[in-house]
């Protein structure tokens, strides 16, 4: 039994390949629910949606979000009455918001509303939102000290400005999902995904309990690096650790991650701070660590596997 | 000025017949918003929408409402979650809903929601909710006594089942929308538009205020008869008629509305009934009232407006 701790992209293409090498029943990932936003009144959970869409095969592999031969009729419409078209949702992809809405409207729970869509799709891997709760993942700008939702930051700003803090709004009263605990006591393995450390990882993890729940397991616990030769494939998670103090570079990441993973894979590129890491008190297992498709992905499953050993 | 008390369909194609006779912006629609459901989190006002799409000629001709030349992506996708895909909102449609229903999120009210959709449309006559509050019909049905909403009723149901009785939950507490009282106070003429006289006309007088502002303008009232040859052009208004206990004919609604409106336009078919609607203390008139197209819509308008005189 592998547990996951995931955010979007990275996430999803590591999922990916975990699925390919182990049966998908043995997979459960947990992921970031701090990214979500509810706008036009439909609770939108973007990590949840790559991760499905990803495991999917659904996913639009150009753009890396969305459903692949998305239409867009809804969103130029919205474009007639000045609406909110900033955060682009697609006409099939919004039957996801809208079930997930009304499910919520009718008291069931994240966890169980993201069970019912995952199913929908076929998949037989398990996916958990971090919480049943809302939790707002809200960044101050450095420029002049305001305060924005992530979503807005990050699409709505293309994560391109700096940043002073990040804080994850109503993450003391959050608890987590019904059966995130268990499945985190009870993996073989607990693998944290390549995710932006800060504003993906860092929510889960801050999400009361979690975090004791995984350094519980330290021993078993393998993170992958997103970040590569000092820089992030994918997103602001490199100028991220800079702007907030920590080093960009998988010697910053050896950091963050000390506390609760034992073993921390990072790629061929940064072979020469392999010593640095182990040096934090993690060990080092260098490894290609770079998803470009299926088969790359399935090739780090196996080396994340095979670090177990 | 012209006020025009209005559902959906109808209505709408009355008030298209009256924008073509005289200028639009002559035109209030105080429109009926008891119909109104949420639905996946989304605030849906169908007879709104109906007039909208009418008056801008973008409503689809066959089905009579939502927008012609629409796709459906969205409830094909909700398809797969087995989702709620009884009340269908075409991609398009869906725009108009994220749009109402972020504004009212943002604090903004039913009526200057309505008001920035019909300027986004192009319209040029003014339309308000008759209430800014959220006003639900709710039907009783006659086979086992259940409540159930009016949508419920009218799409899931098709209203093919007896009705035992009506209710206009929450109107107690509803308030005239701004601008209502005015509009009905200082227009030189209020028309009752060819609408179910019990949900579609019914909740807009039953909103406190409204009835007494148009009995108080009743010799400037002139009312068409939805019901012709005792049977409805659309919808289940003759039934009903009968099932809470009225008269489905000309002369049932001589008695309805008898109290606000001095003059009501009948078919020629219905012209041997024209004595006792005078009976009835209503002045008859009578005129071809199917309106099938632009022109026979327009001329029914000049009638409205010759009845005055």
């Amino acid at each position: 039994m592998i547990t996951a701790i995931a955010g979007g992209v990275g996430a999803a293409r590591m999922l990916r390949g975990l699925v390919s090498v182990v049966p998908a029943e043995d997979v459960t990932a947990v992921v970031n629910t701090g990214d979500d936003i509810v706008l036009h009144g439909l609770h939108i959970s973007p990590d949840l949606d790559t991760v499905t869409y990803t495991l999917a095969s659904a996913i639009d592999p150009v753009q890396g979000w969305g459903l692949e031969g998305e239409t867009w009729n809804a969103m130029e419409a919205l474009d007639r009455f000045g609406g909110q078209t900033w955060f682009r949702l697609g006409d099939r992809d919004l039957a996801t918001h809208l079930y997930r809405t009304q499910r919520l409207s009718e008291g069931a729970g994240l966890g169980d509303v993201t069970d019912e869509i995952v199913r929908a799709w076929g998949l037989r891997l398990r996916v958990l939102p971090m919480t049943n709760e809302r939790v707002e993942t809200r960044v101050t700008l450095a420029a002049d000290g305001t305060e924005v939702g992530f979503q807005e930051y990050f699409v709505g700003e293309r994560h391109s400005v700096p940043v002073r803090s990040i804080r994850f709004h109503g993450i003391e009263q959050a608890a987590p999902a019904p059966g995130v605990l268990d499945a985190i006591a009870a993996a073989d393995r607990v693998v944290v995904c390549p995710s932006n450390p800060i504003v993906s990882i860092g929510p889960v993890l801050a999400v009361p309990g979690i975090l004791d729940a995984i350094a519980a397991r330290r021993d078993d616990v393998v993170a992958i690096s997103p970040i590569i030769a000092g820089a992030a494939l994918k997103g602001p998670a490199d100028r991220m650790l800079v702007e907030l103090g920590h080093e960009p570079s998988v010697l910053g990441v050896a950091r963050l991650y000390a506390p609760f993973a034992s073993t921390l894979l990072i790629d061929v590129a940064d072979e020469a701070l392999a010593g640095a890491v182990a040096a934090e008190g993690v060990r080092p297992v260098v490894v290609p660590t770079i998803m470009r498709d299926a088969e790359t992905s399935a090739a780090l499953a196996r080396a994340v596997l095979a670090a177990y050993s």
